[in-house]
């Protein structure tokens, strides 16, 4: 294939792209040879060869153990459970969550035959069986995948003395009541709280 | 910068990609490292290294002059004008000519800066001049700067003996009437042809 075609193609598998926006991107980095089509083969080539897997939250960073677990100021006795790192950056940015990570690498699926030995649980099970954690938070998806996933977790937690939380369902900020879908209403409103 | 942010910052700057899912990408690229990401590098490289400008056309190829300048087939006499790369494989894939191409680079524009002496015109002029050339077809856009831009190309070929005209403006195929602009329309109107 040659290389123009080439290139188009491997750009067209990134989401977001398809062949059309493919091409255009391709005549935007060959009018930038300089300033962006050379410096973005470069920052690819040195993500391949720097980023490492955390081994103990399943992060992506360039030290292992990641930034995170290494971090002597974060709570070691929360453990946020997620199901993918863009989950974890999220959390990180939304600043709402102090505590450690772990990165399940998906949810349970019959369908796209995802089994629970694809998902890195027993590593959970051994890090909350080793005592630190006093706390496990299920940050999983509202989907029917995430909350199985989140059973199956819940009971492999079991035994290990640790509590076991998950997300609150409910409103979300900013979102109006007429447009909201009617599991996340009656799940708001089984979880109403007491106004003080 | 780390490696990670420094990716998704060049990613962001792609067109049709903005700082979202350009971390979107990121993740789905470390996840593919072998069969996406070190690719990908390659191919940037390989790009950045052997795709040149045809001197001739100022089409993008791996060689120069490019596959369609070289090609013994195509037909030499009439020459089709346009604004930019892009454009020019549009009207390839088309199938529609199989005459000549010249990429101009642009339109004039005294909003962006963009004068006559920054357009190849008068490499069109001598290409022109040469003699070969019986017709030049101005397929540029129907904007204010296109128009504009076409009528200075067909000043500065005055006096070379080639014809040149302009693509037909009208109804595009598959177009309903009443979802056209007034201007599209009364071109359409203005341009109507005599049914045989």
């Amino acid at each position: 294939m040659n290389p123009l075609d080439h290139l188009t193609h491997l750009l067209s598998k990134l989401p977001g792209l398809g062949p059309r926006s493919a091409r255009r991107a391709v005549l935007f980095l060959l009018k930038r040879r300089e300033t962006l089509l050379l410096p973005l083969a470069e920052a690819l080539s040195v993500a391949a060869r720097e980023i490492k897997t955390c081994a103990v939250c399943g992060n992506y960073a360039t030290q292992d153990p990641c930034e995170i677990c290494a971090d002597p100021l974060r709570e070691t006795g929360i453990l946020c459970v997620v199901e993918d790192v863009a989950d974890l950056w999220a959390l990180e940015r939304s600043r709402a969550f102090h505590g450690m990570y772990h990165v399940l690498g998906g949810t349970l699926s019959a369908l796209e035959g995802v089994r629970p030995e694809d998902l890195r649980v027993e590593e959970l099970r051994a890090r909350v069986a080793g005592g630190a954690v006093r706390e496990v938070i299920l940050a999983l998806s509202a989907t029917v995948e995430g909350q199985t996933t989140a059973h199956y977790v819940m009971e492999r937690l079991s035994g290990t003395g640790a509590r076991v939380t998950k997300l609150a369902h409910g409103l979300p900020v900013g979102g109006e009541l007429d447009y909201l879908d009617d599991g996340t209403l009656s799940a708001a409103l089984n979880a109403r709280r007491e106004l003080t």
